[in-house]
C-alpha cells in the first residue's frame, strides 16, 4: 500500500521549491516592479489558511508545504516594502 | 463547530485567484521571458500530486484547488513553448 503522506511530501516539496527562486531572485535583485502588494497579501491569507486547515486535518505535507510558503510570502511581502520605488 | 471545509475553500480560493492573474497576463502579453520551463514543469507535476494527494486524502477543497491550478500551470507550460523567442 502507498503510503499516502509520501505523494504530500513529493507534492510538497516540488511545490515549495518552485516558490523559493522567486523569494531569492527577488532579494537578489531588489526588483520587486513585478509584483503585486494586493496579489501578494491575498496569497499569505490564502497560504496562512492552508496551513490551519492543515492542522485541522492533521495533515503532515500541508503543514510542512505552507509553513515553509508563510514565511516565503510573507518575506516577499517585507522585500516588496523594503525596495519599492518610492 | 467550525467547518473545516469552509477553511479549505477560503485558503483555495484565495491562493488560486493570486495564481490567475500571472496566466492572464502571460496570455495578453505574450511575455514569457520571465517563466522558467524547468520550474513551470516540476510546479506542475508538485501540484499534480496535491491533486492525487486531495483524492487519496478525500479533501474537496485540495481537488477544487489543484484542478483548477494543474489546467493554469498546463496552460502557462503551453504558451511558454508557443511564443517563447526563437
Amino acid at each position: 500500500m502507498i503510503n499516502v503522506e509520501i505523494i504530500g511530501f513529493a507534492a510538497a516539496i516540488l511545490t515549495t521549491s518552485a516558490f523559493l527562486p522567486q523569494v531569492y531572485q527577488t532579494w537578489k535583485t531588489k526588483d520587486v516592479s513585478g509584483l503585486s502588494l494586493p496579489m501578494l497579501s491575498l496569497f499569505f491569507i490564502g497560504v496562512a489558511l492552508w496551513f490551519v486547515y492543515g492542522v485541522c486535518k492533521e495533515s503532515l505535507s500541508l503543514i510542512f508545504a505552507n509553513g515553509i510558503t508563510v514565511i516565503s510570502s510573507l518575506l516577499l511581502i517585507y522585500f516588496k516594502l523594503k525596495y519599492v520605488k518610492k
